[in-house]
């Protein structure tokens, strides 16, 4: 099976909007075992669109293409697929009720436009959108399918999950079950964490069931991703829980989260658990990793917030920093303590540093130092130096801290 | 003169990277008046991009290819294009020596495969690179031309502005030279602003010299870009200056600054004009402001840190908040003053509010206050109510405050 995504939009072709559907498309597609050879963008032209689609299905069994739905006249996927099937396009009187029900219910008069999308090329299916307007469509033609899917990402997303993959893989003709389960590592390289694998790797090679991927995620880490196939869903489950735990006595505490925890739900819970308060003090992150923990949803319940010492003076007068020079472990240690105090948190953590991008009093761009401030006056500090440019040392910075305070709350009796 | 751009690698399909590169090399086409009607995407397989090459090549007069230039066995891009002309691969002694000696530079034994980036198609030329180690490839073949470029993206930015671009307008035959300005402008809706300036781009129209074209930029804003062409860069920088006088004049203090400045480069070099620091509080914005400003090399002149009061003992206990909301415009000014107080700044400024999921203290999702505190004691305070998700709420929170402290500081004698 091999399906094939095609963008619309000038939008796309100006750089005024960068295209990141197609890359969660062709992760989806991949996950799935469904090939992709191709990802193309053309605008809002229906000659191209028809030209594109004519391509694309010449090579491929099945095209994804994602955009053109809206109600303008520049939105022409719905015209392009019946030019191609060589059709006309019909009304369907229920979509059209639906969307006038829609303008109804917001008190707002309905521009005839918007009845364009409930215009579908004749002998195909509409694909309901429960959060947009837009419904997608569903066009086979000469054994070959075409799905339309709206431009906006999480219609695009909800649309792709719950009905486009489900009926490309009935279509493969395929009877098994896939689950996969992405184990999310950070702290090793990606050759050290194959290497590590490798004799799972080969063991599973001559069965090819379950399977192990390797995805990297920058400064987020390496996520390590395990797919397996079964008769039945809980029968794939069980398959990737048996090789998650293989894969979990190897790689130990590199493990932080799985599929879409991040470090900061990794630092989170653990305290929670514990039911401790966290603050912290930062300087060459300047924010960033009190940015990130506010992230999460329900973070206020173990974050009392952050001071953000840029000046020097700052951390002399305001966190009592006394160490000789401010870019030192010792100040890293007093200036967790000193969040910890001001606060009035149970775990301080800091960072300073420099990020460049000229050198400071003598340390060198890159050169970092963590502390961490724990109940009961244990303050501990670390330093270590992070390659790249400012802002990815920022970034480095901030990940590093939070794995290290992960790992430290793991090694608490 | 029409060129489309291709972008190799297998990871671009699976979705490990998202491809930015296309949407910056198809903005800077359109800037430079160069049509694009296509984007694509391949794997490192060389018949499919032999074949992408042959089809794109088939319709268009250009071609920009991006990445698959590194020195492994995936990297296909020079084997192709010289398939696809019909050429073999010869190496460059030059380049390898300039290969050799960078490895020798960094005490570094060189893997033999590195010499693969020392192969030219027969008839080609190597474009330099003078920040990387692959160079880029010009291809003439059949009257038509084409450009491989590294997919690092500071890599091949430089090497299009730089080297591209000039070779592909001057093939072009266009004897006149293009510049534009961008206008960074924040407060104003697209449609509204398009009215502001219609009668200008009504004005304009006729002589089709310089141009105006509006470009959104999400929470950051919308651009008016003005492009003019002339006989001489002089000249044609003379036609955009004066369109600027005009524009601005229009639009007053919506405007925020000009091509690459963001609005915290607004706001410090404003402050830095007065000799002032700035401090802040934060609470929606969890840090953002802060990470936002000292993101500018050279902040720290101005910039003397943060405070992130994310819980309400931290505004009430170090802040010395006393109003009886810690969500209004009362705390807002508090938090404004106390971050000019603790931090020892010449400016504070303050936002609190409500990022959701849900309401807080009977204030709803989006509500959000700010403050600011100016020398001499002035106070001043305003709330608004912002629309979108916990994370739009915050970056919108964050842009608002800078835009106000902007212009505030611009209002002032």
């Amino acid at each position: 099976m091999r399906c094939e995504v095609l963008a619309i939009g000038t939008e796309l072709l100006l750089g005024q909007i960068v295209d990141t559907n197609s890359a969660w498309i062709g992760e989806k597609l991949a996950e799935f075992g469904v090939d992709s050879y191709e990802h193309r963008a053309v605008g809002d032209n229906q000659v191209r669109i028809v030209a594109a689609i004519t391509e694309l299905l010449g090579r491929a069994d099945a095209l994804i293409i994602c955009g053109g739905l809206g109600p303008t006249q520049d939105d022409l996927t719905r015209d392009a697929i019946a030019e191609y099937m060589g059709v006309s396009l019909m009304r369907h009187d229920e979509l059209a009720e639906q969307i006038a029900a829609m303008f109804r219910a917001r008190v707002r008069d309905m521009p005839q436009n918007n009845l364009r999308q409930a215009d579908v090329p004749d002998g195909g299916a509409a694909i309901p959108n429960p959060i947009g307007t837009a419904p997608g469509l569903r066009c086979e033609h000469d054994g070959k399918v075409i799905y339309a899917v709206p431009g906006v990402p999480y219609e695009m997303q909800k649309m792709i999950v719950e009905q486009v993959l489900p009926d490309l893989l009935a279509r493969s003709g395929r009877r098994s079950a896939i689950v996969s389960r992405s184990l999310k590592t950070w702290g090793a390289s990606e050759s050290g964490l194959a290497e590590m694998v490798a004799h799972r790797v080969d063991a599973l090679e001559a069965a090819g069931n379950p399977t192990i991927a390797f995805l990297a995620r920058g400064i987020e880490g390496l996520v390590v991703r395990i797919t397996a196939k079964g008769p039945t869903e809980a029968a794939a489950r069980e398959l990737v829980a048996a090789e998650e735990r293989e894969i979990r006595a190897i790689l130990g505490d590199l493990v932080f989260g799985v599929d879409d925890e991040t470090m900061e739900h990794a630092v989170l819970s653990r305290l929670r658990a514990r039911g401790w308060t966290l603050a912290a003090a930062e300087s060459v992150t300047g924010g960033l990793i009190s940015a990130r923990i506010v992230n999460v949803a329900g973070a206020s319940d173990v974050f009392k917030g952050s001071i953000v010492s840029y000046a020097t003076e700052v951390k002399r007068d305001l966190l009592d920093v006394f160490a000789e020079s401010v870019v030192s472990e010792a100040a890293a240690g007093e200036m967790a303590s000193a969040a910890r105090r001001l606060l009035q948190a149970d775990v301080g953590i800091a960072v300073t540093g420099v990020a460049g991008p000229t050198e400071q009093d003598g340390h060198a761009v890159g050169t970092v130092c963590f502390g961490i401030a724990l109940p009961g006056g244990i303050v501990e500090a670390v330093s270590t130096r992070l390659p790249g440019d400012r802002e990815r040392i920022r970034q480095f910075a901030t990940i590093s801290l939070l794995n290290l305070l992960r790992q430290r709350l793991d090694a608490l009796a």
